[in-house]
Order: C-alpha cells, then structure tokens, then sequence
C-alpha cells in the first residue's frame, strides 16, 4: 500500500464542505485527539499527533499518537499491551481536531496512572467551585509501577 | 464570590492523585477543552480555553472559549443562543486537558457550520484509508448566514 499522504488547504469551503482530508497542525506540528470508547462514550483521553501519527493511524486502523513528553511517535498499548482498536474516526469542521472511537485490548484502561480514564476526576462547579475535586473511578485498573517499570512518567510539572 | 484562583504545581503527585485542580495551559496560554452531549455521549467540538475561560466557566457552569481566529473570550451561545450548560467538567490526569459535558440549549447544534457536532464527517480507515470522507448527519440544524450574518467565519485555512 502506497503512503498516505495529505493534499493542501485551499478555501474554508474544501475544509468545511469537502470530501477531503486536509488536516492541519499546529505551529508545534500536532493536532489534538479525543479518544472515547466506542459502546460508552466516555472521553478515554487527550492525545497528539503529528502527520505520521495521522497516517499511521488511519492506515493501520490502530491509534497511534505522538509524545509531547518524549518527543516520540507512539503506538499506543507498545508496552501497556491496551491497543486502542479504532471503531469510527471523525475529523472536525476546520480539519484541526480528530476524534477516534475505539475499543481497548486487555483491561480497557487508556490512563498511565492506571485508571480506565485519563478524566477520572471531576471538577465542582457554580456555587461549589474552588472545592476538591471528585473522584469518579474505584480502584486502578492496572499497578503503573509493574506495567511501565522505569519508563519515565510523561506528566509535566 | 471571590474569584477562583488556580494554585501552582509542585509535584506529579500533586497533580495526578491530588484533590486539588493546578490546570496546565500551553506556551499560548490556552488549554484543548472536549465537550460532549451529556446524554448521548456525542463529542460536539474541541475548543480552547485560556484561564479566565477556565475559570468562568467553572463559576457559571456555562461553557467560555477562548477564540484563536478572534483572539478572543468567547461565551458560547452569546450570538447563536447554542448555550452550553454544564451537567460534569472532568479534569485529566495530568491536568492540561477538560472534558466538559454539556446540555445545549435550543436546537441543540454546536458547530458553526451548521451541523450538531464539529466531527460531521468520518475519516475512512485500514484498506479505505484515502477514500472519500464520509458525512454521518442529514440537513444543516440551521442556516449559518441567518444566524451569524457578518461575524467572520472562524476557520482558517
């Protein structure tokens, strides 16, 4: 199979109204992902992606992201083993953004800290705004320090 | 009430298994917000949020943006009426990222080019990879030129 590869950006009607994908990525060269799980709904996580992340994503139907952290393309579940299988993409209507639905190999979990969510905590609002946060899962899925090993943490102070 | 002050960041620890929200914005300031209907689970866009848009929306329970094609805070609905209410804000775990999930008012639409949600079309995938993207919704919830007349359309090329 040939390399995907990209056309240009030529009018907000192509991008808006077209059959195209024209994918644009940001002055750091990604575009952000949301990734939910396809029979649920629930936001898995919020991931990046460089043009070769993209393509390897839509061609191989497997999410594929790029590390901020490490400043390396990822296939995610290389060493977790929780693959994310892509059920539906969908791009948004100025061709900046991308939203999978997936179904997760092994335990279904997608979060590092080793819930099932990376959005495992939820945020007071209104009148109890400013209170802790609320959170919203059980137990981990998984124990981080057996599944990652000495793999560095990819959360930035 | 006073206004909400986020607190800084002092440890991983603090910022994934903590109660306490220390929210991360980009070297643009600005923060990818995930908002999805409440009750269907459907993502209806990816906006950007910079602190005031964080924290107004948090006092209000009604969804703030920042714009970057206008550089500018942005209550959503303020012209088309689409307000956001928030039913839960989820916070992810390294704190750079939101998932609000929201009830739309009126039509229920959330995307600018007329369709309920900013991801209208699907991306083909594996052996389709590069075919024609695929439109998921009907007609149009409204007309765009009706509603927002002379405001300059967002997406840029």
């Amino acid at each position: 199979m040939g390399k995907l590869e990209f056309a240009s950006r030529t009018s907000v009607e192509q991008i808006e109204e077209g059959y195209e994908l024209v994918p644009k990525f940001g002055p750091d060269g990604l575009m952000p992902c949301i990734t939910s799980d396809a029979s649920t709904g629930e936001v898995l996580m919020l991931g990046w992606m460089n043009t070769e992340a993209l393509r390897l994503t839509i061609e191989t139907g497997e999410a594929h992201y790029f590390s901020r952290a490490r400043q390396v393309l990822w296939r995610k579940g290389a060493t977790s083993g929780l693959v994310q299988n892509i059920v539906e993409a969908r791009i948004d209507d100025d061709q900046d953004a991308i939203w999978l639905r997936v179904e997760v190999a092994g335990s279904g979990a997608s979060c590092h800290v080793g819930y099932r969510s990376c959005f495992y905590r939820a945020v007071p609002l209104g009148a109890k705004a400013g209170q802790p946060l609320v959170y919203l899962e059980g137990d981990k899925t998984f124990d981080p320090g057996e599944v990652y090993g000495d793999v560095p943490n990819p959360t930035q102070i």
